[in-house]
């Protein structure tokens, strides 16, 4: 989730790189008033005038993380129904990077192995989408439906699913 | 393309039906002021709040046609640049439905033999997505930059590409 506040439709990307010491996380821990505040999430952010999905999850990989991604791929569409507002994030995964990692401004970067990440505080839909992420090669789109922190409701490729998380 | 004017973020879908007759077009002759009039595309429309794509092309589809959607998949992600417009366009293909066509508001439906296609008025840019959509079993991900009615610039999965339309 973008951390934009107040009714309206955003649009956001989201990637996690996959290297040799586990998944690139965020740990959100340093901006104010941060709707993630204290989660692990991964690296991206809000589209920009002019910039398709590729364009901006590459812009925003090199501004919060300073690596170059060479291979990365979309996984999934997200929609996040959150109160009034509307969100669509374009998931990607990136397997092949290049340049040092550097300190980001919104939190700190922790690879993290795979099989740690349900243990972590995340929000409840992105183990839906974790999940997805290791069961499907296809990009799915999962919309997920939050009052509040609690997610309420999920469907997959349009269609409602049962979940436990 | 949308046909919302000035500038703004928009989130639409779009979709081509396909049925013995061909594939289904929106002959676009009656809505005034429409930056499509006369030309032929999809069916399809804006995202309303709480939607995911797959809920907005399955209303926007039923409320066009009167046609039920039994099976449709995610075919690509189009981005429109256009002056200081930004859309995000879902492209569907659907292979199953059921339902009687009824007439629709906003143009002529016709169905149209797919050799045909490369015939009639379209967007230079939606001639580059069917040829995608003959070629890539994958979701693609296509940018078209559009200033007024031309095609300057188009890139493929974040890649520029050359292209004659």
């Amino acid at each position: 989730m973008s951390g934009k506040e107040g009714a309206g439709r955003y649009e956001t990307t989201l990637c996690y790189l996959y290297g040799p010491k586990g998944v690139l996380m965020l740990h959100r821990t340093k901006k104010e008033n941060d709707i993630n505040k204290d989660k692990y999430i991964g690296v991206g952010g809000h589209l920009e005038h002019g910039e398709s999905p590729e364009d901006c999850i590459k812009r925003e990989v090199w501004e919060e993380t300073g690596l170059v991604m060479d291979s990365f791929r979309l996984r999934g569409i997200l929609t996040f129904v959150i109160d009034d507002i509307d969100e669509i994030t374009f998931l990607y995964t990136c397997d092949a990077f290049s340049g040092d990692l550097k300190t980001c401004d919104e939190g700190e970067l922790i690879w993290i192995p795979e099989d740690r990440i349900d243990t972590l505080p995340i929000w409840p839909g992105d183990k839906l989408f974790f999940r997805l992420l290791s069961e499907r090669q296809d990009v799915f789109s999962l919309k997920l439906h939050y009052v509040k922190d609690e997610l309420v409701d999920a469907a997959l490729d349009g269609k409602k699913i049962d979940f436990v998380v």
